[in-house]
């Protein structure tokens, strides 16, 4: 199986178009036992339980290097771990390591994430251009490669919006994307940024070529579904693309007292699984 | 002790502003014994030791991060424990990470850098816009933090010099790293394209802000010292700056048939800071 009959088969079997992702803050984190390591891989691991339990699922998990390696080996030893029990379960594993390194150093980092974390897609930069992303592309070709195009931070159009020819920057590098693709290139979207969504999502979309977003910000960074799943409704097969929240999912049972944090992170990606497909059967029936 | 001040307290006390890369790859080490990790320690150790016997010295380290991480965790333990001995031995450790995430993201990977691995600076990439850069600088402020500019790669064209209004997008993200200014912040600007180099130089020049360029690209990728000393001699505090080479030490014991690594890596860094110094005179001199 390619990534992209991954992210349609995924969608098909957990009844989703959510991706979870997976940034563990060690102060947000309920348990109190053990060393760092540990609770961030008891945490993630209560929660893939309870989706079990619940048979409510998101439908690929997104772990971000940095909130592990900012706990030095344990971190990252968590994260080997939990790659591996999240993909045993069937979820598309996206690493989110926003690697951009010229052509050898790609070639080290695809080593990495495919080898090493056994990851199914990376996040890459396209600030250094095409041969800092065929590494990936050549010698993994049945993995994912999210090429971040507008993201979803407040800054984001510092580089991203600067006037390149009558157009804003983000929208030649959709372009570039067309131009770079092949099975599995992707482009990282903000929900943040609406009309920037929807504008990249036509490139793609009049190019006839599969690309599956990965949209991050909704929820705590406030980004609208309904706003999302109007662009994906433009067309091509929406089980391709994945909207993704972190923080209000992992961190649920702030929002919902007395209940248990994989309870509340379980409750959080059904009801966001639940806006997804209101949205979708209002798009199609309109 | 600031990071600029660090600059040029080892710019006088090794007498070089050689950077030397530290980017393992395992089939090029010429030791038989032990695992991975112990062999990449045991290899740059070694060429430490032979610093000391020569007193002959690079003025700054960059191990690229790639290049352990495609080793898992034993390549990220032979990283950590260089950091700390090329530390103790007064060189500034740039560790090559190109990191580039929204705010939060980017707080975890300024503690993994700075505290974790103590590194005295990193490469970010500048993609994302400011909130991914200022919290390096805003949490670590006596660090280094240079900026992916004009990058030395093939490919780095087809983000970098879009056309943005009038000039290419690397000039820009120049301007930005002015306006983001503070003391620590560099731009890495590739030798393989001088005329672009100069450009960039000549925007820092004017705007009268130390900012500490680290240029890759000569030595393996072939740019030329010449052209790069004659931009560093446009003005300014040349101990701020850093030529880095990599390869061409690292594995300079394949152009030196019957030299032992160490003592032909060593070579090597004594050949680059005699060519560098007699750029330097000659400019000066002019």
């Amino acid at each position: 199986m390619n990534y992209l009959e991954k992210l349609k088969f995924s969608a098909d079997s957990f009844g989703s178009i959510v991706c979870m992702g997976m940034d563990p803050v060690l102060e947000d984190i309920p348990l109190d036992r053990g060393p760092a390591g540990q609770r961030i891989f008891d945490f993630y691991a209560a929660i893939l339980e309870r989706m079990h339990k619940e048979k409510v699922y998101p439908a690929a998990v997104k772990p971000n290097y940095a909130f592990y390696a900012q706990y030095g080996f344990e971190g990252l030893d968590a994260l080997y771990r939990l790659v591996r029990i999240y993909h045993a379960a069937g979820f598309p594993v996206i690493l989110d390591v926003k690697r951009g390194d010229i052509g050898k150093t790609a070639e080290a980092y695809a080593r990495e994430s495919f080898e090493f974390f056994d990851a199914d897609a990376v996040t890459l930069s396209p600030y250094m251009g095409l041969d800092s992303i065929s590494p990936f592309m050549k010698n993994y070709p049945d993995r994912g490669y999210y090429i971040l195009n507008k993201t979803s931070n407040k800054s984001s159009g510092d580089i991203q919006d600067v006037d390149a020819g009558g157009e804003p920057l983000f929208l030649h590098v959709s372009k570039k994307i067309v131009e770079w693709h092949r099975p599995g290139l992707g482009a990282v979207v903000g929900a943040t940024y609406p009309a920037q969504l929807d504008a990249v999502s036509r490139i793609f979309v009049d190019s006839g070529k599969e690309v599956p977003l990965l949209i991050p910000g909704v929820g705590t960074q406030g980004g609208d579904v309904a706003d999302v799943v109007k662009v994906l409704a433009l067309g091509g097969d929406v089980r391709l693309h994945r909207i993704n929240s972190s923080s209000a999912i992992n961190f649920a049972y702030k929002k919902y007292p007395g209940m248990n944090f994989a309870e509340a992170a379980v409750m959080a990606i059904g009801e966001l699984n639940d806006v997804i497909e209101k949205c979708i059967s209002h798009e199609t029936n309109k």
